[in-house]
This record gives C-alpha cells, structure tokens and sequence, in this order.
C-alpha cells in the first residue's frame, strides 16, 4: 500500500442527462482515460510468468463472451484476461497494473445488469473464476469461509447438506459468483428474511488497487475493533479493492418450506395481504414477490416447460409467499390461518399451495425466469428501483402509458416485501427514441419519492452518471475521496459507479 | 468539505505493551497532542453565539460528570462542554473547530465501557443530549427515523406502542442513546435474533470534521447506488463524524415472549442446550444467554430487589434463553418440547420459566444487573471478547488461575449465542499488579484463538493501541488512511480507537 496519499484535484464531468444510448456507445464515458497504459508484449509475457500459459487468455473468439453481457447489450474491446489461482497472483497481478496504470476489470459469472463487469474500451479482465476453493465450513455455527469465484448454487448445495442455507438466492445462481454477489451487495429473493449482505457477511479478502492484501477474513460474528472496511467492499462493484475471499454466516436450513401463489385483483390489495402476512406469518415469512400479468404472460410465451398454476384465472396481479420454518405443523397452521384470512376477506381471487418439491420449483420457476423470458423477447431496458410501496406500480402504469404509442411492452414485478421494483420495457430493438421517452423520467421519477435509482443491481456503467439522483452531492465527493483513498491511480473498473473523475496532478 | 487531500505522512507510534494503568494515566496516549489548539475567550463566545449561552457549559462542578466515566475509571480535564440543538449548530461547531484546530469529543449517554466518550486532556465535550427529536415513524415497513441524543428505552416504548421493537437491547437502555448506540456499533441481547446495527441501520446522517453534513439519511431497504458510507460512521466512535441522526429498520414486536431461566453443570454442556435449542426453538430463538455462579453471587449479594429463581440450586453455570414469536401456542409447544428434551437428557439440572411479565423482568434483571453489580463491588477491570465458543470459558478458568493469589473475584457471563464473552475481574482497588497479571494475556490468548479483543465495547481509549491484536498491520494502515480522508486535522476523539497517528506535514 503506498503510505503517502497522492495529491489529486478531484473535478466531475457531469452529463446533463443520463441517456443510455445502444449498445457499447451506450456508455457513461464517451472517451478512453488516456492516463491508462496500453498493453505491450512485456506485458503479456510478465502475466504468462506469473500465471502461466493457459490462465492469459489473449484469442479473440475466447475473449468474446468476457467482452460482452448476457443481455448483449454491453460490449468492451480487452484484448487481455487474466485467470489467477490464488491471492498472492492477484496481488502479483494488480500490483504489476498499478504500477503500469493499466486498468483492470474484475469479472466473476457476468451475470450483472448494469455493464459492471463488461470493459469499455481496452481494460484488462480479471477472472475470478480461478478462485473456486471452499476454504472452511463450521457446522456449528454456520460460518462459510471460501474464494471468491466460487458459485452460489455450489455453495448452497454444500451446505444445505449440512443442514444450513446461504442468506441470499436469487435467479442467476447457477453462474453468479460470490465473489461477484458481495461486490454487488446482490439482494434476492431471501432478504427479507436474513437481511442484507452487509449483515451476514463476516470477513472479506481483498486485494487493493497497488497489490496489498487486505486480510479482514474473520469468522466472528461481533468484531467491534476499529472500522469496518469490509463494508465498503460490499456493493462497490471491483472499484476499491478485488473480493478474492468471503466468510458469511449462513442460517439454519428451514425442515418446513411453503409457497403459495395467489391471484390479487389490483395492486392496493397486494400491499393488504403483505400487511396479512406479516401479521399471520410472523417470523416464518421467508420471500413475498409479485409480478404482473404482462411478465406472466411473458414468461409462458418464452420458456419452455413453464406451467401456469391457475390457468382459468386472469387477474393483474399475482404473488409468490414463501414460509420457511422449524415445525411443519405449525408453520401449516399459521398458512391455512393467513390463506383463509385472505380469501375470506376477498383480497385474493384464487391461490394455489405447493404440495411438493416439483410444485415449489414450478411457482418459482415462473418468478425467476421472468428475467429469461424478457431476454428472449428480445431487446430490454432493465430499471430496479427502490420506491415506498404504495406508489410502486404508479411508476409502472405512467411509463406504459407514456409509451402507449411505441411498439414496446412494459412489465412490472419485484421484491414487494423490500420496496423494489423491476421495472422492464422490452422492445424489438435498442432505440433511442425508445430510451428518451424512459430517461431520465424513470430517475426523476424516483428521485422526487426520495428512492434509489439501483435498489440491487448496482450503478456499473449504465448509471454511473446518475448517482446523484439517489445521492447528495457531499456524499458523492466523500466517495470520490474514498476512491482516491483506495486506488489512487483510477485502474479498479473505471468509469463505472461513480461520475467520470479526472485526476490531475498540482 | 475540503476538496484537496492534505498530504500527510502516517507515522505510528506503537506502545510494545497494552498496558492500561490507574485512572486517567491508564489511557493509551501519554501526552497530549500539541498541534491542537487551547481554548481561548474568542472561541467561548464564539460557540455562546451559535448556541445560546445555556449550551454553553464552563462549570467546572457541571462538567465533572461529563468529564468522568460511570465505572470512575478514566477522568479528562475539559474545560467546555457544548449542547448543540440542531444539525447545523453541530456543523457551525465542527467547521469552527476544524479551523481552529481544536479537538472534540463526542459525547451520548457516557454509558461506555472503554473510556471512548471521556475526553483524555482538555478537548471540548460535544453533547449529543440537545438531538432529541422523534423525525418520523412508519407503522407499515416499522422504519424509525430519529435524531442522535434519542434515548434508547424512550424509543422501544414509542415503537412498541404501534407494535414494533428497536432491534437492539441493552443493560444501559435507560440512559444509552442512539447515537452512541450506532456509533460504537452496540451489540446486547437481541443480536442473536436481529442481526447487528450494519445490518438495520438503514440511513445517517453524519458531519466531518470540517463541518460538511453527509445527508444518507436514507430510509430504503435496498439502495446499491455507490459505496456505503454510512457503514463507517458505524463502529468507528466518533472518530470520522458525529452522527446526528439515524434511519432504523424496527422489527415487529413479538406478540408471544417466553423466558426460561436453567441451571447447568459444566460449560461443555451450556453448548449442548444451545445446539439444542437452535433445532428445537429455530426462528422463535431470541436470547441465549449465560453467566456462572460468580457473577449470580455477586448480583444477588449488591443488588436489591433480586430473588434468585432457583434458590435450592448452587452449580457453576445459568442460562437465560428467550423465544420471541407470532403464535402464543406454536412458541409454547416448541419451548415445552424444547425443556423437556433438554430436561430428559440431564443437561439441565433444574429450570423454571416465567410465568408472566413481572417474572420475566426478574429473571432478565439479574443477567442485565451483572454489569450494575459488578460496579457496587468495587473497580472492575472488563473485558469484552469474541472466542470461539467451545473455547470461551477456558479463558476465564486461566484468568482464575493466574490470579489464585491475588484479592481479585473473576467472573464471566456473556453472549453465548453470539460467541461473546464478558470476562471481568472485581478488585478493591485499580492497581498495576493485577493489571499486569492480566494484560496482555488476555488480548494475546484471544489473538492465539483469531478472537476479538473487542467484541462489542469498541476500543475507546482503553484498547486503542491494542488494534492489532484482531487486525493485520495492513488492515489498520487503511483505517488510518481512511480516517486522514474523513478528519486530516485529527480533531474528532483523539487518541481513540487507532494508535496513536503522528500527522506530519511533507
């Protein structure tokens, strides 16, 4: 770690407007920093003796889906990844960079929605894939301490097995990283009811912008010595320091899982039986989402094997409630109480339970492949907005009806019970026109209900310039000092989370 | 803020042992730092302007007992303590001071255990006291929004009136305020269930040193739009800003609370009804707490009004274990078959649960007088742990040991859910040799272990030097790189927290 702070002059280039315009034009930075080296073959052959052959991908076919999304809506232009094994090459790695000033992305599943883990222009990839070791689990406690690239579905896997669950789920589990889940600050389908990665992360490995290793890998659960730097790797998205290890703390796997799906006539009522649950389910609630009509029809249209649980109801509004417990029969008994509850004071049409395993897969398989029924419809403008819950889907209905006259589709669905809506306009292809008629009136939108512009998915590229809509702008030039703090020279995935920052030298 | 970085030379001045002496020359900074400024007339009237002169407190009788600790363990000499009643008084006096390079101390309840709030020489006493003001409440999502000098039991009676409870609980209740609570990141009794205050903070609004008010005093759930800062001001004990108002996330209040009250015969077995108690009673566990036959004897001995609920019953180890649940029924049965398992097994010698309000205050009065009690004896020496919790009594045993020979009673009692220990050490009087017997084996038998050397207390004055038994050297150069971005002057509760920083301008 360099020990005196450089002296920087911090100026923002704001762009009056957030437009996100197509494709890798679409882009918060209109220009490459030129303070950034660019590659040589002394490069090359520094990380081919670090890493060895095979980890220093250069071909262009195997570079491609790095420098692309899986929305293929983002696309960066590296002529380098990196694949290292182990924290000390990541260190080797960063600091040879920082030295260098070649910019670095991390990258874990590319499995994010705001272009976080996508290059813009010529920045080096750094896979964490090659990270992909359980290094430690206490049955005891539930304390999970392992690298960073290894994926969420694996590592709930090993320790459902041993009657525990990780704290977060969410649709991209079978690719996302937890490398790349923390460095996000990834919400999900369980937080709810385990809270926020900030809460159930213990310790965090990482390695900073000049190649030192930041060992706050504990395993306590209280750890009250000094600052809590851990918490700023959680949800900086690869800007201050690369996540190489995590310890969380997973909770008891529940022996009573429920989920019930129910028809609700309007969105009012939605918010009726959440305030029903809450009170009926107490501490078993585990998950309440909703989705509309449109992502339902959506989602029968484009994925296969998808089976809708009430064919003869049509209705706007459906809801996916999920119980997670310790005493089958009573958590039955407090579901039979909540659902006669609900339909006897009319707030729900209809509604199914889950009799088994196969049916609880169905009704969330119709929840977590909205996401992949929009990709196969075509072009998609993603927003992810955390908004007070009873004007949620106000903003839905206003930006449908302000596109009334364009050939798009616009769906609504989210994590009711946290306040955050996806709000979705699917297309046929990326299109300005389209886009000025969605920004910035979705951001304003947001601003003036004192909510977040990125409730789960980050600011990555896409929202870089718009953080102020949610943040004051002395916060913003206090995290413009942290950067500074952290990677003085700006090569930790620039031009992304933050506003553009020149940095020049007095 | 100021824009431009100062540039500054971190130099540490690292004590070879953690020794903490007698009183005030027990204190981790041995001289005071002369690049702060000494108060003159002009800055009296200065602050008698913004505040009115009633804020203003020059009495040497009326700052006594701010200049003091409530154990009578540490004691400053300040000569100016500041009430301020709004956001922006407190602004006009950091920016103020930051100027005239005057050092502050912020100061809540002073029910701290490791001298953080207590000034060590002459800096100005910044009361929280005057921020008392209830914002706002939301009786559907349960968010509170409240400025800092709120105090934390007159909080959990507003909020439990709309039928929610704060998600933290503390002996100190009556007195601890907000503030305080967020800023040194309390843990207490409801951890186990609610998770810490990193987790349900959700908003701050803090001012630096220089006057700038960080506005996140945002009231989301979920809000991923740049780096978390208000996690720093979290823990860090007024050392990067005074926080002045805080957004909580409440929990709904239980309607059904059960409290049990065993007696154990060994540590070993304390684990064993835990396990057991983590299957048997699953989400409706709120409480697991223990403390051994010495700390039982020293509460019923110095404090009235205690009955012992098992009166007939002498072994070495008590726990209190509390359920919070829904369903009055459901949480009955799963705490009966619970009792009875742990019954039938011999792991409980003998036990009784509460049978109303009243007795659950009793029961709960004796593990929460502890501290009060503890305080009655005599000068007590305390330390606040994390241990892994098959090894947590060991330390205590050894401490016992070690001091066989010396006027000293060692007793122990903590959160054992939480892998929490209390280890305190009651004398006649505050005296270096039984200090000496103590520090620094305990920090050191906690370091062997990968423990913390505070696991909820903070670090205060009493264990700032002491920082690097729990984190590597890199770790704490970047807490003090951070708090050189935060506060370059260094103003904000000197000698606190990190070792002693020598800022030296190149």
């Amino acid at each position: 770690m360099q020990a005196a702070l450089k002296m920087l002059r911090l100026r923002s280039r704001i762009t009056p407007l957030c437009l996100q315009s197509v494709r890798s034009a679409s882009t918060a930075a209109a220009s490459r920093n030129e303070s950034f080296a660019t590659l040589e073959d002394k490069d090359r052959n520094f990380f081919r003796e670090v890493l060895g052959d095979s980890n220093v991908i250069t071909d262009t076919d195997a570079l491609q889906p790095l420098n692309e999304d899986w929305m293929g809506k983002y696309a960066g232009k590296s002529k380098l990844a990196l694949r290292p094994k182990s924290t000390e090459q990541v260190s080797k790695v960063l600091a040879y960079c920082n030295d260098r000033r070649l910019a670095i992305v991390p990258q874990g599943g590319n499995t994010g929605l705001v272009g976080g883990s996508i290059p813009l222009f010529d920045e080096v990839i750094l896979l964490t894939a090659g990270l992909n070791q359980v290094i430690s689990f206490d049955a005891v406690s539930g304390t999970l301490v392992c690298q960073a690239g290894c994926i969420l579905e694996h590592l709930d896997s090993q320790v459902s097995a041993q009657g525990f669950t990780m704290p977060l789920d969410l649709g991209a589990k079978g690719s996302c990283q937890i490398g790349g889940n923390v460095s996000t600050n990834a919400g999900g389908l369980r937080l709810l009811r385990y809270g926020s990665l900030h809460g159930s992360v213990l310790g965090i490995e990482a390695v900073l912008a000049d190649g030192t290793v930041v060992d706050a890998l504990q395993t306590l659960r209280k750890d009250n010595t000094g600052y809590d730097l851990k918490q700023l790797f959680i949800g900086s998205e690869g800007t201050l320091g690369v996540v190489t290890a995590v310890s969380l703390l997973c909770p008891p796997r529940s022996s009573s899982v429920h989920v019930c799906y129910l028809a609700v006539p309007d969105f009012a009522t939605t918010q009726k039986v959440f305030v029903k649950a809450r009170q009926r389910l107490g501490e078993i609630l585990s998950a309440f989402e909703f989705f509309d009509q449109q992502a339902l029809d959506l989602t029968l249209k484009h994925l296969e094997g998808i089976r809708n649980p009430l064919p003869d109801t049509q209705t706007p509004f459906y809801l996916v409630v999920e119980t997670s417990g310790s005493n089958e029969e009573h958590d039955n008994e407090k579901l039979q109480s909540f659902l006669e509850e609900v339909m006897e004071e009319e707030m729900v049409l209809d509604g199914t339970i889950a009799q088994d395993s196969a049916q609880i897969a169905g009704i969330w398989g119709i929840r977590e492949g909205i996401s992949v029924a929009l990709k196969h419809a075509g072009p998609v403008y993603k927003y992810d907005l955390s908004i007070p819950v009873a004007e949620m889907y106000d903003l839905v209905e206003e930006t449908r009806q302000r596109m009334a006259h364009l050939p798009v589709e616009v769906v609504g669905y989210g994590h009711l019970g946290d306040g955050n809506l996806h709000l979705n306009v699917s297309c046929q292809k990326y299109d300005d026109e389209i886009l000025r008629h969605i920004e910035p009136f979705v951001y304003e939108w947001t601003a003036a209900r004192r909510g977040s512009i990125s409730a789960e998915h980050g600011l990555g590229q896409m929202k870089a310039e718009c953080i102020r809509y949610t943040k004051p702008q002395p916060v913003v030039d206090l995290m413009l000092q942290v950067k500074n703090t952290f990677d003085p020279n700006g090569i930790l995935n620039p031009y992304k989370v933050l506003p553009q920052v020149m940095a020049v030298a007095q």
